[in-house]
């Protein structure tokens, strides 16, 4: 006989909101806190409750989902739950944070008889609010398939990567990978505009081709229109690359295009576009090469 | 009236025997050339006449063909031609070469009262057998469309990119992004593999995020099988990022990730790696980080 769990959520931003909700709508009882309290009223219309504090949570839930900021976010949040943390709670953290910070985490709950999972996911805030987002799920196997239900009313592909903190490494090599694609876009288009060509026609060539890619689909027709609109901001994607040099380092694996687009990306955050998506790196060149990809 | 064009093609190599080979099941009357003579006389067979020299190519021929290895070679070849050019000939170079180089070219021949596009195209040794190549082509609006039924009897995309030299501009753009995003595929793969995690599983994850593209999906499995196999050789690729950063530096544009790939695709041709496939590029990163991407 499988007791019905009770759900905790912490933290209702851009992602946490709209996954919390989608929760509420399969029918699950949630336990909500978020440090602005007004977004948990709002919430609590559609029947959530609402901890006046984490330890509350702790208190409340045996399956308890953390979407935060960063590593400093979780750690802080963690030292809260584990003062009232239950005996055979799980822990779903969906941020995304350092592996080795999140395998300590791991360890900690471990030994308050809790388990803990390393949830990041992907599909930004739509797939979040349709439920239809990607998450990697590090960690023990029947801790997985413990989540697995609430992480299935929240999302449409979930994937169990491994032990501890292997969720977290495989997002981070999808974000490595759209970083270095968009800057790959960066130089490529700055290159042809320079050089007088259209960007509409370049794209269009480029989706005959095997260059084309869902990064340069999406973004270039926001570079065009000049909308840097964030869907993830040049900010985060400048933590997680630096999230990846830590772990690279860790691993010895020396990373050299991840290490310089961290620079550049940083250079973007210098020039005052961090809060912009991350689509806008593409100034950093277009300022260095004085031209701007748009249509004449 | 428009009176049929008699065909030349020069360049039998693994693109363009397959291309001059779909001219004449168009039903062209075409006259070949190949500095290894054998490749033009299986071409006979299907009707080709042979010219025994490039000069016999431009006395037989009205819109010519080119196909070769780079820069230089095109324009040995156009040194040839231009001793027996007939007037109002068209030549359409389809090889990967400098754009500056070519609008030197296409100078030269209208001096001599010929046309010149540059038309490199895209598609690989599949595309140009089964006619399916992108071409990208520039100069005047005229010679494109005097070579457009030809290039369609090769291709399925035709596209006119603008001025002389814009059509190189474009495939340097492309193959731009795609070596960058090899690049990105290297570093995230080997980073995963060292944290423990299976490449396929990792593959299977970002097909399901926006870090998806066609590069990884069709190199990613034949690294893991460890099949280097030159689809598009390291050597051919290092050689056209050359052309990208030359193109750069002519124009004022700072490209600094290509300019660090090509040094790192430089490195895998240093390590023996020339022939292979560019996807060996991830050997570099391999090698320093003391791991391989393939199942356990």
């Amino acid at each position: 006989m499988t007791q019905k769990e009770t759900i905790g959520f912490i933290g209702l931003g851009i992602m946490g909101y709209p996954m919390a909700e989608n929760l509420l709508k399969a029918g699950n009882a949630v336990t909500v806190y978020n440090r602005t309290r007004s977004k948990a009223e709002s919430l609590a219309a559609d029947g959530a409750s609402i901890a006046p504090i984490v330890a509350d949570v702790a208190r409340a839930a045996s399956v308890i989902f953390i979407c935060v900021g960063g590593t400093a976010d979780v750690e802080q949040i963690a030292e809260e739950l584990l003062l009232a943390i239950r005996p055979g709670a799980l822990i779903v953290d969906t941020t995304t944070i350092s592996p080795t910070a999140s395998r300590r985490l791991a360890a900690r709950f471990s030994k308050c008889g809790a388990q803990f999972l390393d949830a990041p996911c992907t599909g930004s805030k739509a797939g979040a609010t349709n439920a239809t987002l990607t998450f990697m799920v590090g960690g023990e196997k029947a801790a997985f398939d413990r989540a697995r239900p609430y992480l299935e009313a929240m999302g449409k592909k979930i994937f169990h990567t491994g032990g501890q903190g292997t969720g977290l490494q495989v997002k981070l090599t999808q974000n490595l990978i759209g970083a270095l694609t968009c800057q790959a876009m960066a130089e490529g288009f700055v290159l042809a505009r320079k050089a007088g060509i259209s960007p509409s026609l370049v794209l269009e060539v480029l989706q005959n081709s095997v260059a084309r890619n869902p990064m340069i689909d999406g973004k270039l027709p926001l570079v065009i229109t000049r909308n840097f609109a964030p869907h993830f901001s040049l900010k985060w994607m400048h933590k997680d690359l630096g999230l990846m040099l830590e772990s690279a380092n860790e691993l010895q694996v020396p990373l050299p295009a991840t290490a310089l687009v961290r620079e550049l990306f940083g250079a973007g955050i210098a020039m005052g576009h961090g809060e912009e998506d991350f689509a806008s790196a593409i100034r950093v060149i277009e300022s260095m090469a004085g031209v701007e990809v748009r249509e004449d």
